[in-house]
């Protein structure tokens, strides 16, 4: 993430992720999940955490989830989501989600498009009716010890992106990720919104007080914005661009990108267009995943061999001017699990005291143990 | 295409494409290749031309793969190359192009992609040792009348991009295309390079004139120009940036989805990576196909329907102040190619003086028919 999307060390208390882990599997219990549901969406917002992508951990999210279970009615989360296998072929699948949370329901589609690609080299499983996946590298990485190529993608009807040229919102953020196992090195594992900025990151500048660069929003009107401004107060005021920000700068191409995850993610696992989807699914998401199996190409350990000299070669490419070091997609965040599994994740105060209110109100018994 | 890769009017000569494809397929023949090979690459070509990405027809390309027909060693194209699969899963496979190009030999590696996937749901295959595959699009479009969708990859060792802060270059332009089916509405045809700028195009901006955008090159040192310049004359004075230009512009997301090509095509297959080939492979490349069966998620019929409402709705979207319509990847191409097998391929008249020589050269009996 960009330097500015930190909490300042000024507002950070560092947790002990063990603790943190426990204090939000306790939550989601709460909500009427099951042990394993629990367990696994915890997990899944603690390695968002852990890998310092905190736009998806528990800061932004977990709040948002709660409300959600609360809600009753269409909009509401379901916290027991009878997964169902709707149509199948020996290396695809759908599964209806029944408005469970993405983050308990994808890990299930990523182990079936595992076992699948176990068999007959490739799987794939696309995902309807279900909701926020969290984190999407969390299911690509899925694939990684099963020598796999992983793949996850997700589109929904919270619509806050214009296509190239519009002045209406069309799309989500649909978001990618793919995860690939190397040897020795950390795996390269590149996880990004299809906008210029990922959504929950403008929760994040919010917060945080960071700026908004030149073509990364539009304004009211969906003209690219081409000067450094403050994320508006109202969410009517700004809608967001596509990667590239304008056509100049190729936002055709993070449209282009955008529309494929719709496709993938809402058209065929059957749920329709986002921006048609009726008032009564909004949150509603559809999702998809992919393993590709690499002994069906190649030897996995020749393969393993070359991604390391790859990605090695990459790191080991001389930086521009002003530049430390040339990274690959997962490098950092690698490193930042190293760091924060000693010394804590930092969370901004604000989150530890959202922490310490739902326990009361909860009635938990969590400790989130200060590093 | 931006405006300013357009052949300007004055220097315009309309040919008709049958005799376009005729004089190709004329001279791929003289180069060796078989009847079939002939025909199938003249018409990848064409199909580019005819689309209005004549980028990746013709004009820019055939003279290169004269040269290389032409060229003895390690660096030659072969025309008549040995197709064979070196592995094999129900879902995958890998092939050998045999130094073949890529125009005739990844179209029968996408035939076996949609067999298998015609059979399992989906199927993947990647190449190695093969060589430039034209446009992309071309061959991602094969799966359409299959209701399938289509996904083409490729990646070698023509390097002149730098990762996200790199100084070097390390990739080639890796480009991606998926087509995917609809009902009534042209298909939906996304054909984008890593980069800001297709590495053809920078070729046709000489030709025509055109200027570079802010942050579209580097300078020598690897340094984004984030003013508007001419393309440098000479190729070691300027470097190439993935789509997003700097890394506040998200560069690192073009440099990721170059990876990630860089993965399926060259390590995928067995060639290793780009940047670490021995110079005797100069020129070879790996490439990737895949097709996923629509009917192993959802009926075909709904899901052709469903992508008809997704298109007509994004088309429909109120443009921004200044901008006529919203449109969608192929849409324009769609439209292109109707307006250009009546009135002719606009072709830079120096384009045609080209082939009047070759044909010259090369002792051909074909004639181009002005519009």
């Amino acid at each position: 993430m960009l330097e500015r999307f930190l909490v300042p060390e000024k507002d950070q208390i560092l947790i002990d992720s063990d603790s943190m882990i426990e204090a939000t599997r306790q939550i989601f219990l709460k909500m009427g999940l099951s042990n394993e549901d629990s367990k696994l969406s915890s997990e899944v917002l603690l390695t968002s955490d852990l890998r310092g992508c905190e736009s998806h951990g528990v800061s932004n999210m977990l709040p948002i989830y709660i409300d959600r279970y609360n809600q009753k009615g269409d909009l509401g989360i379901n916290p027991k989501p009878n997964f169902k296998i709707t149509r199948e072929s020996p290396t695809t699948a759908n599964v209806d989600g029944d408005d469970g949370l993405g983050l308990h329901v994808l890990p299930k589609a990523m182990e079936i498009a595992i076992e699948k690609a176990e068999k007959y080299g490739t799987g794939s499983v696309a995902v309807h009716n279900s909701r926020h996946i969290g984190m999407l590298a969390y299911h690509s990485m899925m694939a990684l010890e099963h020598d796999m190529i992983g793949l996850t993608m997700t589109a929904g009807n919270s619509l806050n992106v214009v296509p190239t040229h519009g002045a209406e919102a069309r799309l989500a953020t649909n978001p990618w990720a793919y995860a690939v196992p190397a040897d020795k090195e950390p795996p390269f594992v590149f996880d990004i919104a299809t906008t210029q900025v990922a959504g929950n990151k403008l929760m994040l500048a919010k917060r945080v007080g960071a700026k908004m660069d030149p073509g990364w929003i539009t304004d009211s009107k969906g003209a690219p914005i081409l000067e450094e401004v403050d994320l508006p107060d109202n969410r009517e005021d700004y809608l967001m661009l596509p990667f590239g920000g304008t056509r100049e700068n190729g936002s055709h191409k993070g449209y282009g990108y955008a529309v494929v995850a719709e496709i993938f993610c809402d058209i065929l696992s059957g749920m329709g267009a986002g921006f048609l989807m009726p008032p009564s699914t909004y949150g509603e998401m559809g999702h998809f995943v992919q393993a590709v199996k690499i002994d069906g190409f190649i030897d996995a350990s020749k393969f393993k061999k070359d991604m390391d000299l790859l990605l090695r070669g990459l790191v080991e490419t001389k930086p521009v001017e002003g530049q430390d070091r040339v990274v690959y997609a997962g490098l950092p965040e690698h490193e930042e699990t190293e760091i924060r599994l000693n010394k804590g994740i930092p969370y901004h105060y604000k989150v530890i005291d959202w922490f310490e209110n739902i326990k009361a109100e909860l009635g938990l018994d969590f400790d989130l143990k200060k590093m």
